[in-house]
């Protein structure tokens, strides 16, 4: 490029019209002239070549993206190497762009074409890049439905106020036929439990079949509402083709499922917005595939950016990676996911975020410190089906837990007069 | 995990019934003991529970997933940093898991769950893991319908034997209105081009509508077959939401469009599948995003899997970056994906591959030669659209470099009686 055609990729925030762009952070690490790398980088994801031959055009003012601020900093090679890319005059850049959204519409492939697609990620000179975030303007935004229920829906849905959301993952989580697996299902509304669900990888197959697990579970959830006098929620799992989604949908309510599941990625977050549509029960969004692009802080795109894309889709609730080292996920960033659910987004209602990651009663206090508010949901698997006690005993001990929190007493304290407590410290507390 | 765990986890191909699996090649970094981080593994992507309390079931000969084969070398320190993971008793790993296919089904967001979702992903003591490959056994391939057209279908359509199929770009990509993007389509397929494509990025919008642009470019496209006496075809991008997919099908082919472009990876590959049932025209597949989760050798999932999932989707054509430093992506892994393609899959008829990036008459012949064989698509953009003679000339320039080399003659020396080459050469020739 001539210093010309950089120019030409530059602009400031005064001079635009804030309203038809869509902002993106990236971090990337480039070989030779950052601003260079930079001017390319926003040519690759819009007008990559912005005139025809012998026409005296420029499409850029309308449809380029811009840079808006760039910092470069020199390092001496790449943080993670790339195979045929050597390390030759590297610099570590932030960058933030603004991406004309005019280019693609209210349409998430389109949206994830234009950001995260050939653009962004094979730009000349920018082996290493990650998108760290995105903000989209209110008008952008108001294309969109998002959560129809969201948190403040769930709440009322379950008449839970002023706490956590408590989920549990029924286990055995694959193998069980519906009847003995309603019967864990059931047992752990008695214990306690708001929401009992489906692991995110059973699906509608031969061994458990959707409508028969969903009545079986809908019935075994009506009677622990009858019985404790408490809303309850079956959460199934409708994880399928797209084309198929809808059909389940209907499926699962129709037979007593209280909200669906689905793999938001392995899905699509375009299937999501679609269901979305037909969804009269609240949806939840489980996080496979997401890990692959998210982990690493030097590549990929920050796992923020798809709870965001999931807000917008319309799920009331997304499961994401938790807190601990079993989950390989730094604080800070299970902290911006949280976040990325809760604060303010236009139009768009806020969802509930569920960090997830070998809970139990033994580690709902370290959750709610870090989360610093009741507005998240905890999703123990093991830590209430794997109790010693079973899963009323293991749904018990997190209500124990939670009682000597929003108390102001010791968990630890309280175990001394509460058996289910103290067998899920026993079991789960040195994990 | 007790040493008995661990070996409930492992198996011998000669003691399981290899059509009730897909088999997973996987390379990983743990800490701590191999044998234990396989286990969990393959506990984690299924029964990460395999039996209810209190009750002496065990669910892992049906329901899990096996070690094959392990392979560990012991290594200094991992080979990309991960946030908040220390490197303690590190070993790099290769193994081979079979994942029973009964537990998700013929389902792609099943599949992609149970493969590449938590179980793959946060298995305890691996922070580090790339899916490598994957293989089906027939009776799983069988569930899918595969490619409609295939090469095959597609060189019948086009006439097109034994020389690749040329494709080019249509460029500007974004911002032109129909008619003189029409124009360009037209002139390029003049020069030669069996395929006119719209941009990945190009999406059904309002300064340049699918309908409008389809019924341009179709009528465009007829003109130059009847002056050309040639078959050509209009390849329309349909990316969109996935509730618009057939219908923009639909709008596309009867306003003239003879294929259709996809974005797999941000529509989603169901959504393909959903999209191949009704499809009447051949299906291309575009690669944003899949380098966001591909480029880097320790982490990730190896992008061949993903060439084979879209070929199991139905995709008569898969675009994937290719050759070159450009594109960031080493020779073997084109070529991996070039295969997957192409070699035998079961009932499932082999795709198109097109590794594309920065390509012109100056790439042509190294691309063949990579390749090896004619059975590949070549798809320039700039090379074309942004040659000196415009895109009439760019398409011919290519089919000059191809007549040479399928003559057995040098492309430079065919350069000194071909203009249109020559230009080609010295333009693009220096890249």
């Amino acid at each position: 490029m001539t210093p010309d055609d950089i120019a030409g990729f530059f602009a400031a925030r005064k001079n635009l019209n804030l309203d038809d762009y869509v902002e993106l952070d990236f971090d990337f690490e480039c070989t030779g002239d950052p601003r260079e790398a930079a001017a390319h980088l926003c040519s690759e994801q819009s007008t990559a070549q912005w005139r025809r031959v012998g026409v005296d055009e420029d499409f850029r003012p309308r449809f380029a993206a811009k840079v808006l601020d760039l910092d470069a900093t020199p390092r001496e090679k790449f943080s993670i190497p790339v195979d045929g890319v050597p390390d030759k005059s590297v610099h570590a850049c932030r960058v933030t762009i603004a991406h004309p959204h005019g280019n693609f519409g209210p349409r998430i492939p389109n949206l994830l074409s234009a950001v995260c697609g050939e653009g962004a990620f094979f730009a000349p000179g920018i082996p290493l890049i990650r998108l760290q975030d995105i903000r989209f303007p209110d008008v952008y935004l108001a294309a969109f439905q998002g959560p129809q229920f969201g948190v403040a829906g769930l709440r009322r849905r379950l008449q839970a106020f002023d706490r956590p959301i408590f989920f549990g993952v029924i286990k055995p989580n694959i193998g069980l036929p519906a009847a003995p697996f309603a019967e864990l299902g059931y047992q752990s509304w008695l214990g306690g439990l708001d929401i009992a669900k489906d692991d995110e990888m059973l699906a509608d197959i031969p061994w458990c079949p959707l409508a028969e697990r969903a009545a079986a579970l809908g019935e075994a959830c009506r009677r622990a509402e009858r019985e404790t006098g408490v809303p309850k929620i079956y959460l199934a799992n409708i994880t399928d083709e797209v084309d198929r989604l809808v059909e389940l949908h209907d499926l699962a309510v129709e037979n007593g499922a209280g909200a669906l599941l689905v793999n938001a990625m392995p899905v699509g977050l375009s299937a999501a917005r679609m269901l979305r549509k037909h969804a009269t029960v609240p949806l939840i969004a489980h996080f496979p595939f997401i890990a692959a692009f998210s982990r690493l802080a030097g590549y990929g795109i920050h796992s923020r950016v798809l709870t965001r894309l999931q807000r917008l889709a319309g799920f009331d609730v997304v499961i994401m990676p938790g807190f601990g080292p079993r989950m390989f996920t730094p604080e800070r960033e299970v902290l911006d996911c949280v976040r990325a659910c809760l604060e303010p987004m236009g139009p768009i209602a806020p969802c509930l975020p569920v960090p997830g990651g070998s809970d139990s009663a033994a580690t709902l206090e370290g959750v709610y410190r870090k989360v610093g508010s009741v507005d998240f949901g905890f999703v123990p698997g093991r830590g209430v089906f794997g109790h010693p006690m079973g899963p009323a005993g293991g749904a018990k001990s997190i209500r124990q837990a939670w009682d000597a929190i929003a108390a102001g007493r010791s968990v630890a304290g309280d175990a001394e007069s509460h058996p289910e407590l103290a067998a899920a410290l026993a079991t789960f507390g040195g994990r």
